[in-house]
Order: structure tokens, then C-alpha cells, then sequence
């Protein structure tokens, strides 16, 4: 079976300014053209009419680039239609920026500029020096997260570099603000050097509440962020591991809940070690998980087998495979309840599915095309199927956790997020679907279900007191 | 002459919320005790009147702290009166931080989150990635700038530490938008290490359009700002040496052309040896000033007679002091035309002043008490007093330099500001008052005036360009 095409979408959404004679025929001779080369007709606005012609702004989403460039090419070929001018809205949507700074108060007259500025803003300085834990309170560390990547694994770009990098983390930034209202900021580094990285963000942490690493390739990712959690006293959290971490353990709470099997009895196999699928090895493991089997591009992780490890794989596999079997993927999946897939578009297909035990779980989570597609998942009878992608059902995404747990953690000060936290998060988000509600096409919530956050705030803090991590709060009896 | 005591002001300013039974004489007795103990009324709020007693919130302005605490004791005092609450207005201000992220475009649907975050992003990514410089366009770092600052030389607070530097930072991002609508955000380090800083510093460069460097001490923010703008493309700025020089030169053109007096011919004496003062001095004498006198607590500048000076004096020492004389301050003074005091308050007194040329220009910027009162400098015959507070004619604020040389830097992105740039910015300064405007008590325009950044950002993308450290833009003929 073949992956099936992309369908259009937003992200290759486009404007074109058409001109044309006004006269009968020519719109419906317009939308036959796009709609022959597959294109999704969007909004259609009137600029500029008069008797004898017509300007129109048409938008239209595609596929992907060529198919784009292919309905332009097809208009542009009509008679008597002049194309003014194609923009691409995603483009425009970065044209600037995506985030600004807003100022609480106006600076307009002298009195509110003596006291948000000099002399009045000397006293504030003055009572943070006498005790620097007021930071918290008098500035905007008590609100703030750095969001940091070297630009060394953007998305599945790869190593593209910081300023690559940048439109991601703003993004990122606008996600904090929009689900959590958290100020975040975007900071992409000039290094990819794991003591430089280390440095750079312990120095400029001061004025943060929490640090969100991001898109920072393995296995570096790994000791920049332990390192630097031990260092700091604010939380340092690499999303990448451990966001995705929590909600695949929501799924799985929810999967286990609908299917009434238990997760400690449940075989999991995860495909990619690297950032993701370790943290969701660990994750996995410390909510009861005991089955678990990872595999990289060579096959099982095996500690005795294989040679070929780095560090961070060695680790990996002395803590899982506790059958200790080799071979490859379809040799883990052999009777499997559950396969996360966080490595590559097209590694797994149906005859491998067919290994697993009945009602296979299968979270195929590569972005933006899965590890196997949810229909062809379907032809193998896979009984639950997620993915990174919003046009299905049961969508994984990283925006279910990471705005709820830094809310959570900046709202009682928590120096780090520890284990307590992630799992609380992870229960949290799956506790957001009733009993009644749960379904094989409904085992995540909604990434605009706005409880979520709320929730999962909520369950984060009350952890964070409990476990000894918080500066601010009282567990509540 | 003692230094006069401040005027009560908006930097001390409290509510206090009293309750008090409803008779009539109650509030003259609250405004009588207010007044007699020189608190400055502001506004009364009515909040909570019934026919037995009324509730009102009162703000007052006091001089400072010890006054404050003065008339609240005074008003407890009071019989039958109830201090419910009494909040600074200054501290409340400041209370979960002064400025926030603003997302441009709401992320409350899948088509706009598809556009500005994965899988749209992916494609500005990509372009940028083929294409660094579109970063500039596709991201903030076309409007942004970094307000860095390692706290060790705060306001007149000295070495505070970063985490008490913030409330200024965050205050330096709000004028920054404010007046230049330019996105800064405030970066406190937890390093006071030359090398140190250079490198976080470079390495979180990335995604900004320009560096301000704030509130950082001599003589190591000299090399801090050079070598990171000899590493780095885009603008770093020390303001406190640069805004200052800026601002001072513009009031000495204004002078030179009131006075009828060229630069060339004046004789200018610097109080101060620091940051601000190096970097008069070299301006000035960019512009053309050439007999310059530079004096710190030990006395005038001599490279021949002062075997106490640090690298960065003795360099200062070699460029000024063209007649070689030594001694202390009132030795410098002696035929002077102008005295610049960026030092301390109280240095300067009347009888030094009576040392000097005819006519003599006083610029005394020490905050929030400059060096000698104007009224004392008034006595000594001084022709132009300018200070650097906002509660006397001329003030000489860094705010009518940086958000204009910024967002002319940023507009035509310049890889750094020049002394041309400067020079531009401080003669369009100058500029915003007319020749029939100007008088002894008008020579710096009001910071409130809109048209100054305007002009002073026009002049600046002009130099640049000019003078090729322009990206973007053409000179215009």
C-alpha cells in the first residue's frame, strides 16, 4: 500500500490577486481550474469591481510547494485573467515576526516613567538586592520561559541551524502564551558544543522562571539538560523528551482504561531511540510498564547483541528488553500490545502489525507522514491508532503537556519537574476524557479543549508541593 | 549651601485606604495632617461610602521612604480614622513583571496553529536554512533587541547583581517599545566574567537585530562591548557610554549655536572617568572638541604626572588633556566653558563654578542628585544648567538617543553604529528645536517629543548607509 498523498492544507495556503472581465462565466471557468488540479478552494474576496472587470483575492490551499506552483501555472493559462500578484500565507503569517513585546503600562506621562523606570525602579532594584527571591514577584521571571534549541534537530529538518531554528521557537513562544499565558521567549544558540550550550543558558537563566530546551539533537540533549537541571534552580526541561513522553503515557492510561488491560501487563515496543523514545521508555517504566522492548534503525536494543551502542543506547537497553530478545522490529513486535513509533514516515507496515497480540495499540507518531498511515494500520486490524497528525483521530501533540506543566511549575516556583509531576501531567490529561466519552477514536483530548491546561496545572502543582519541589504553595488535605 | 531636600514624587508614591465615620470636617482633618507632614495629595477615590462611615482611597506622593513611613504613622494617629491598606504604587507596578509576549495572530484554530507552528513552519525553516539573512524578514530579529546587563553597575546602585538589575532592564524593554515600537527583553546574567559574558553574549546573538549592553561597570564593559562587536554583524551598544555621549553632545550643539560659541573653540572639563565619561570625551572630541580635561575622584587626567591610572585611564589620559596640566578638579576648571559631571552628587560647588570662563555651561548628570543643585549653580552665574532629572529645564536623558539609533540600525539592519551614526543621531537631537525655540533653559527637547526618534532614526539609517554598514536600504540623492 502506498503512502497516500497529502491532503491540502493551511500550511500551503496561498492568495492570489486575480484580475478579469466581468461578464458571466469567468468566476465559475476560476474555481473548475482549481478544482480540476486539486486545489481546496478557500475565501474569496471582492477588491476592486467595476462595469468592465473584476480583482479578486481567491485562497487557496495545496498539498504541498509543487502543487502550488502547479494551480498557479494553471490560472495563469486561463485567457483574458491576469494574475496580479500569489502570496504565500504561511509567509506572510512570518513576515515580522509572529510575537512582540507588550508593555503592562503605557509610558506616556512623566509619573508612570519614574516609577517603571529611574529614580522609582531603584527601590524595587534595591529590595531584590536585599532579597533576590522577590525576583519572583517584582519582574517577570515569576511568568517567563526561555525556549532554547541550537537548531541541531528542528522538527524533522534536522540540523538546520539556529536562525532556522527561530521560527519554530517563536512558535513555541506563542503556543506558551495562547494555552498557558506564560511570557516565553525565543533563544537560539550560535553553538552546537555541549559545554558552550551548558554555559550559555546557566548564565542567561537568571531572569526565567523555567527553561524549555528544544530541538536539540541526541544524545547531547540528554547531558545538556541533566546537567543544567542540576546546576539551576528552576526547571530545565527538554520537551522533545519528555513532552511527547507524558502524552503517550495519557494515551496509554486511556488506552488501558478503554480496554480494561493493565499497563504493567502489557508488552510495548518503541520504534527510535533517540530524544523521544528514551524519555518514553523511562516515562513508560516509571508508571508501571514492565515490557518493554526499544529498537533503532539496526533492530532491538539488546546490551549483549548489539556492539554498536552509544552511551546513551547502552543505558537504554540495560534498563529495558527484560526478555532479552534480538533481532529485528518484527521480532520485538511478536506478540506486542503497544507500538509507539517515533523514528521515520513509512517503517512499519501492515504485515508487521499482524505480529502483535489481538488489538494492537499502534501510536505512530513521525511527523508530518506516520510510521505506517491509520488506514493502512486499519487493514491490519489494529484495534487503537494515534499520530502527530491533526487531520486524524487520537492526536499526540506535545501541546496537550508542556503548557500545563511550565504553568504549573512557574505557579508554586518549582525548582525542577521531577518524575511526580510528568505523571500527574500524564494522568491529568487522560482523566480530561469521561468513561463515557472514551472510545478507540477518542483516547486523547483535544488540543483546544481548554480544560487540559487547567487540569493538568493543577495536578503539576499539587505534585510539586507534595514532592518537596515547590517555593510557593501548601498541599491541600 | 545644603542640597535641597526632593520634591515629593510619583517614585514614592502610596494609596492608603482609610475608613472614617461620615462627618463633615473628617477629610479636611486627612488632607490638613497629609499637608502638614509635606505629603503631595493626588487623586481620592470614593470606595465604599454608607451613611455611618466612608471609605476612600488616598494617594500621596512623599519624598521618600523615611517620608512615607512619616505620614502614615501621622495619619494612624489620627482618631476615629482606619488605615485598611497602604500600597506603593511604585512596588504594585512592578508585581508579576512590567512587560509580556503579545502573539500577533491568535492560535485559537487548526489553520492558523498549522501556519504558525508545525507543519507550516516547516517551510519558513527551510527557507531560511537555504538563506540565513531571511531570518531578518521571517523572524523578530528584524525588531529585536537583547537588553543584556550582568548587574554590576546598576543605576547609582553599584554592583547589585543580575537579579536585581531586572526591574531596569525590563523598564529599558519597555521604552524601547514605547518609543521605537522596537520588541527588546531583558537578558540579566549570572556572570560578571569578562570572557565569560562575551560568550553568552555571542552565542545567544542569534535571533536578535542588536545588542544593548546596560548597567555594566569600567572598565570591563569597554572590552566587552568592543571585542563582541568586532565578533558579532549586528549592533552593540553600550548605552550608558554612547546614549549618554549622545545626548550630551546634542545640548553642546545646542549651546555652541545659542552661545554663538563654536565647539572647536570651548574648553570642556569631564567629572568622571568611567564608562559615560570615556565616552564624552571621544565623542566630543569627534565632534570636534579639542581641549578636553578628564578628572576622576583623584583629580585631573595626566598621563605624565598620575601613576594610578588603569589601562582604560591611561588611554583616556593620552587622547585628552592637550595643555598637559595636572592638579585637582578646580585646576581643570579654571577658564572652562563647559563642565560635564557624570560622577557624584554634591561634588561640584559654587565657588568652582565662579572659576570659570564666562558663561558657563553646566551639565551635572548625576541621578538622582547631580553634582551641584541648579539653583546653587544659578547663584555661581552659571548660562546653561542642564541635569539629568526630569523635575529641572534640560534634561539630558538617555531615552532621546537609543530607541532612535535602534530603530534606525534596525530599519536598514546595520551591522553595528558607527560614530557617524552617533554623530547623526546627537545633531538630530540638536535639531528638534528651532532657533527660535531655543533659549538657556530649552537646549534638550522634551522626551516626551515624538518627533525625536523619528528624526533621529531617519538620520541614523542615512549615516549608516552612508558610511556602508547598511544591509538594507540605498542612500537617497
Amino acid at each position: 500500500m502506498k503512502t497516500p498523498k497529502p491532503r491540502p492544507s493551511a500550511s500551503y495556503s496561498f492568495v492570489m490577486r486575480l484580475t478579469y472581465p466581468n461578464r458571466i462565466g469567468m468566476f465559475a471557468k476560476l474555481t473548475q481550474t482549481i478544482g480540476k488540479h486539486g486545489g481546496d478552494l478557500g475565501s474569496v474576496d471582492i477588491v476592486n469591481p467595476d462595469s468592465q472587470h473584476m480583482t479578486r483575492d481567491i485562497t487557496i490551499r495545496a498539498r504541498d510547494h509543487e502543487h502550488m506552483e502547479e494551480i498557479v501555472k494553471a490560472i495563469h493559462k486561463i485567457k483574458d485573467v491576469v494574475v496580479a500578484n500569489v502570496s504565500d500565507q504561511v509567509f506572510l503569517l512570518h513576515l515580522g515576526g509572529k510575537i512582540s513585546i507588550r508593555n503592562k503600562v503605557p509610558l506616556t506621562n512623566r509619573e508612570t516613567l519614574s516609577m517603571a523606570y529611574t529614580p522609582g525602579v531603584a527601590r524595587v532594584c534595591t529590595a531584590i538586592a536585599e532579597q533576590r527571591s522577590k525576583a519572583w514577584n517584582l519582574t517577570i521571571k515569576g511568568n517567563s520561559v526561555a525556549v532554547v534549541s541550537d537548531g541541531s534537530a528542528v522538527l524533522g529538518l534536522g540540523n538546520i541551524g539556529p536562525e532556522a531554528a527561530m521560527p519554530v521557537m517563536e512558535g513555541k513562544a506563542m503556543l506558551f502564551k495562547e494555552f498557558a499565558n506564560i511570557d516565553a521567549y525565543p533563544i537560539c544558540l550560535a553553538t552546537q558544543d555541549t559545554e558552550k550550550i551548558i554555559e550559555t543558558v546557566a548564565h542567561l537563566s537568571v531572569g526565567f522562571g523555567g527553561i524549555n530546551l528544544e530541538d536539540i539533537s541526541a544524545p547531547h540533549c540528554f547531558e545538556i539538560e541533566q546537567r543544567l537541571q542540576e546546576r539551576l534552580d528552576i526547571p530545565v526541561f527538554h520537551d522533545d523528551q519528555h513532552g511527547t513522553a507524558v502524552v503517550v503515557l495519557a494515551a496509554l492510561l486511556n488506552a488501558s482504561r478503554l480496554g480494561g488491560r493493565k499497563i504493567s501487563d502489557m508488552k510495548v515496543v518503541i520504534i527510535g531511540a533517540g530524544a523521544a523514545g528514551t524519555a518514553i521508555a523511562i516515562m513508560l517504566q516509571n508508571a508501571g510498564v514492565k515490557d518493554i522492548i526499544a529498537c533503532d534503525r539496526h533492530g532491538i536494543l539488546n546490551s549483549k547483541t548489539r556492539t554498536d551502542l552509544n552511551e546513551e543506547k547502552k543505558k537504554l537497553a540495560a534498563i529495558t528488553n527484560p526478555r532479552g530478545i534480538s533481532g529485528d522490529v518484527n521480532a520485538a513486535l511478536k506478540r506486542a500490545d503497544v507500538l509507539v513509533g517515533v523514528s521515520g514516515p513509512g517503517l512499519v507496515h501492515a504485515k508487521s502489525i499482524r505480529l502483535m497480540a489481538p488489538k494492537p495499540i499502534i501510536f505512530a507518531l513521525a511527523n508530518p507522514v506516520p510510521e505506517i498511515m491509520p488506514e493502512e494500520a486499519a487493514s491490519a486490524k489494529a484495534w487503537i491508532i494515534a499520530t502527530g497528525r491533526s487531520d486524524y483521530p487520537n492526536q499526540i501533540n506535545n501541546v496537550l503537556a508542556f503548557p500545563g506543566i511550565f504553568r504549573g511549575a512557574l505557579d508554586v516556583r518549582a525548582k525542577r519537574v521531577n518524575e511526580a509531576m510528568k505523571l500527574a501531567a500524564a494522568e491529568a490529561i487522560a482523566g480530561c476524557i469521561s468513561n463515557s466519552e472514551l472510545s478507540p477514536e477518542y483516547i486523547v483530548p483535544s488540543v483546544f479543549n481548554r480544560d487540559v491546561v487547567q487540569r493538568v496545572a493543577e495536578a503539576v502543582t499539587k505534585a510539586a508541593i507534595k514532592t518537596g519541589v515547590a517555593r510557593k504553595g501548601r498541599a491541600k488535605t
